[in-house]
């Protein structure tokens, strides 16, 4: 996360411009608080690094810190963050150390919802690149946090050949081909299919794992039976609601990717007491 | 917009990274294709313009551009925009181009139904500074797409006086007489109260507009007979819901101010459909 | 003040660029010395910070500092900081710290004649938007500490209707109105006039701020007398010298501004002595 | 000037920030306009590209350009431009660009009037490193517009041992020999002194250029005919003033430089007419 | 390659600074020039397009533009490119282009010298993350023009297992599971061993790629028996000359990475003829 | 070197990018390690502050560190540096700090080689603008750590006037004249020339630098004899190797410069080794 920092400041400069000029007109330089950040419903923690360095980046002098662990379960009332420093830079940076810890504890809520309906079965939730231009670091962070697992990061560090690259390359077993030739080593070619010929088809050629997309579930289950020893892996995405991510688990598919876990993740409501210190 | 072309690259940047290596290998250098976002809902358009900056960004050499204005209303089928361009740049931007415009849609769609819900008041429904950290001006701009105001950017373009000001200041007289002796001659000083007594106090103290924070709706009803005349202005906020909008419009206050608008509108459901050209 | 540090960082970049050639032959890198900021003719100190922040940027080891709070008053052969530091940073320090705090004392100096000028009647000593580009924020807080007060920071945080607006839009009523429409409404509105006529249509169409831009006394004492209880503020600018401002304040206007503060204050002389520790 | 487009960039975003609420209130996208820089009194222009590049950086569709040269001279009343534009980028940008052009524009003003006392003598006004933070580049370039010369342009690209320097290095012999052997092969040595001995000394030393600094006139005829044939040349420096420059030039040194040409020349007033296209 | 052309703003920004002194003192602003580049030694191109972009970043107004593909092969007196453009902007960037060119060609050819050496035989050539600090994509596709393949671009975008890392997790077993836990499911987990006991339990362990550190050739050849038909990737390192290349590649492991391709390949001797135009 | 944590903060970006994957999976955050970075040859040490910086940067909490001063010679096995840190840190840093230091040791190591043949020899060993792009800095002090010195770092800071310089200027009288005009009067004038007749030209028009280029040995002769007494300074450079170095410095050249002392000093074999704490 050697960026995180460079993140807040932008943040923190999009926010306060040239000067916060409702608290530099009333609260004094020297001036000392004691906050305290407090759930108004129970959730999973997430973002408490970034939530603590908006407080750095303005110098707030924090002292007495004691915060959750990322990733720890919380109710409705209790306190994620307590600490003390100074006034000025709690009034400037609260809204958005807010606007980050609010996202992301919704993000490691969201999964961690997602992953309790599929306990006991050998599946990973997984993320998709459906994040927030700028915060994927975060969210995908969050994401771990809430119990689920990271998809790629990006289009650099993973192979994934969907239905126009397949057209561009004139079929699946060339545009297979063609991938594990381009990329290095270290990488496995995945391939999406919408039924089980293409299925077959990318198997034969060689994909390492298969994205079954909005495939009906008796499908999947077929899919899981054809590629059992082969060390295909199956990833299953498209429509994945929390009533229904059990029953796609239950086909045996290996990975599930959902949208939704960033893309539309509610905020968790927390809030911020300040008192003097 | 003086640097949206800027938020631009580092979304790119941060989904791209040392290149697309599918489309690297899949898809040659030269091919062109056709391309046409379309709706699987209907909504409010909102980020053509960072849409089609994406491309751009990439090279795309796009042709044939057609696309709705922002702020139009969409049914689900509908074509937002369609071109032509490079199909490798269209596939390694595809998502990062969706990521912008889905969420933007989302709020000015959000937008629309709450203003929809006023018709006929003379309120303004209002945006807070609950935005995603770095997106605040096109998510401010998408609030305006949808039928909504924009309240202050920031902390550094108006004066908002919360209890924790207050209280550093030493009391609601004190904190709008010293506001006013710092801020610029632009500036009106806006108050936030939670009952009628602080109410009647920042009034007395000079503050031009009121924030009424999570006041019953009979209490709401008397403030605005209380600032009748004075060339107050009134804002209401705290749980502002399809259901209660136009309950607390009717009290007679001139703005409303929803933080749902942008920390939890959905992602609208939007669709790139790629043909060879 | 969140970019201080980067801009005193590109000055120093302009200044040092690969390396100080002088005092890398010179200097031996563990030498150290005593050095005293003195006045060689009086003024008002402005950049106290920005000072000391040249010396920080180069890891000067800086200790023993004392300095005048901004806005002291000095007299020619005053002592404005001191402080021990190593030689090859205050050696290759030294021009840019001075290059600022000349210029911001300058300012300060400017500032506080002026205000003397008008002492004792209730009338502002504004700034401009004539400053130096990208000194602004600095600019303007030495305005501050000269006993100015500041006027909007840039076009984004105030509105102000100048002639070509309203040739714009199509005279002063609509100029006015559609600025109330699209400015959020925390924001005054302020118009510029020429004579009384406009004065009166600008009044009339809502503008809570008049700028009485290069008219004669009489006619801003009209224009005095027509705003009186309306609660509209009345700023004039045009010729505000020295010798004018008091006869212009005298007038009874609310503000004067003059871009003079910033665009030709002269450099208060300063000079910085260096022993060895 | 690789960088001067950035520097354009950065003055415009301190001053339009998130968006320059008067303009887009009151003008439409699609009108344009004519507009005509003229000048309230006469001069030296300078900036002429600075001027251009800020309506560039705001996409003013700038069309029919019609500039003076920079280092051309103007009378009061003289148009230095007239183009046609876009304008809204025209009244966002005006006061970035005259603030540029005016102080530019006064430095070239200012060097002309020293220049031209020292006529038909073989002698160079030169700048010093007095110059504003982060537009010494460009206010170097005035200074030639002027009829100057440029000293360095930092500490990076000549020697110049001051005093300080001297007694960091025990003695001005020790400092010439060291700085020669640190300092690459197609530098000369510059040494300040105060006085004949030193001069002697420093000349002794190996010195290729002398700095007079602040010495009477009849020790700078002395000391320039010590120098005769020896190739060594002389530099006058301290209370250089449009009365006495050309005393000082009549001494016979080569170059008199004068901090005064950048810190403290007087903005030329110029102004923007704008009419409707 | 989003980033190519800051790399080379950066490159020009280091060497012309505040501006070449000489070009703008010897060459009229309006001259143009024919350029040729042409190799004083064989080798393979590779570069061709930042060699073009400094002169694009200069504003060269490049014309009649010929260059040789990237991977072409070259005699010593061969032209690689011919170009006419502004000779100011020619000489100015003329340095930085050959250093970028030359370097480039240099790894290419290094690559091509050692991918000849096993021609026939089905082993991959690759690169390591030995290449020059902030050239990496750059030198990587130097290394493709030469006919090699590329191994993971970073930390980021592949795993490897190290001695060290092993240390820290407890033992081989333990080390690969952790990774497969951690590591996204788009990659395979490649461990380095140095004995054959060691490949057995990276195997065991679910290693899907042996990297053979500085083993013997008979161990490496008893590794490849071992490896039949499960799938695993075998890589040899350590010691890879043109002289040992083929026997490597002969005890048929599937994949040779040698540092030398990037950190030490000799640049290609080749000149700029510049003529009028 | 202000810039210096700027360019190993890149550096970082370009190998870590979103995460070190394996570290990140196997070492655990609060492990600690001993790290001694030995040698593998002999050689002269250059970068050892860059080194270190690596480690800074990543926030390893370095402790008990030691380490060879730049320009110490050392043998193989030798330890240049050794301390104890975060191992997650040292391990993400190791390749990125190790690229630095083998590359810069490298060149001091052949700067020296070159320098020990012309002991006693009243000669400067150069380097020249032959440097890697962005590491021009670090390898100009490689070379000064090697025993040689530094040419002028880039165009702005020396004039050399070339061939095509001359050509453009219409020749070598008119160029050295120019230069000198538009030159500050810190700057020497060196010009390149092929043989006596153009060395005779330059030196006539008043060149205080002759860079006598790809010249014979005789013919050298020749010019120093010529310029003997004049003050003028005579470079060689053009086919500079290890066995001719010597004889070129006999003939009385006062410098020698050699782009090979950058561009293609091979590497030193360098090695990290990390033991648990």
């Amino acid at each position: 996360m050697l960026d995180q920092q460079n993140l807040i400041r932008a943040a923190l400069r999009e926010d306060i411009g040239h000067g916060d000029v409702t608290t530099l007109a009333l609260v004094r330089a020297d001036a000392r608080c004691r906050v305290r950040l407090h759930a108004k419903q129970g959730g999973v923690a997430s973002g408490m690094g970034v939530f603590r360095g908006v407080f750095d980046e303005l110098d707030a002098d924090v002292a007495e810190w004691s915060a959750m662990d990322d990733g720890a379960r919380f109710a409705g009332g209790d306190t994620l963050v307590s600490f003390a420093g100074a006034t000025r830079a709690v009034l400037s940076g609260e809204r958005v150390a807010l606007n980050f810890v609010q996202r992301l504890s919704g993000i490691a809520t969201q999964t961690a919802a997602m992953a309790e309906r599929v306990q006991g079965l050998p599946v990973r939730i997984c993320d998709t690149r459906k994040t927030t231009p700028l915060l994927r670091a975060l969210e995908k962070q969050a994401v771990l946090h809430g119990g689920g697992a990271n998809h790629r990061f990006g289009l650099y560090d993973g192979v994934l050949i969907k239905e126009n690259h397949i057209a561009a390359a004139g079929g699946v077993g060339e545009a297979v081909r063609r991938a594990a030739r381009h990329a290095h080593h270290l990488m496995k070619i995945e391939c999406e299919v919408t039924d089980l010929d293409e299925f077959d088809e990318a198997v034969a050629a060689g994909a390492q794992v298969i994205l079954l997309d909005n495939m009906p579930l008796d499908a999947m289950r077929e899919a899981v039976k054809r590629a059992k020893g082969s060390g295909v892996l199956l990833e299953a995405s498209g429509n994945v609601t929390l009533e229904r991510v059990r029953a796609i688990a239950e086909t045996g598919v290996d990975i599930i990717s959902a949208g939704s876990l960033t893309h539309s993740a509610p905020a968790i409501d927390l809030s911020l007491d300040i008192s003097n210190a």
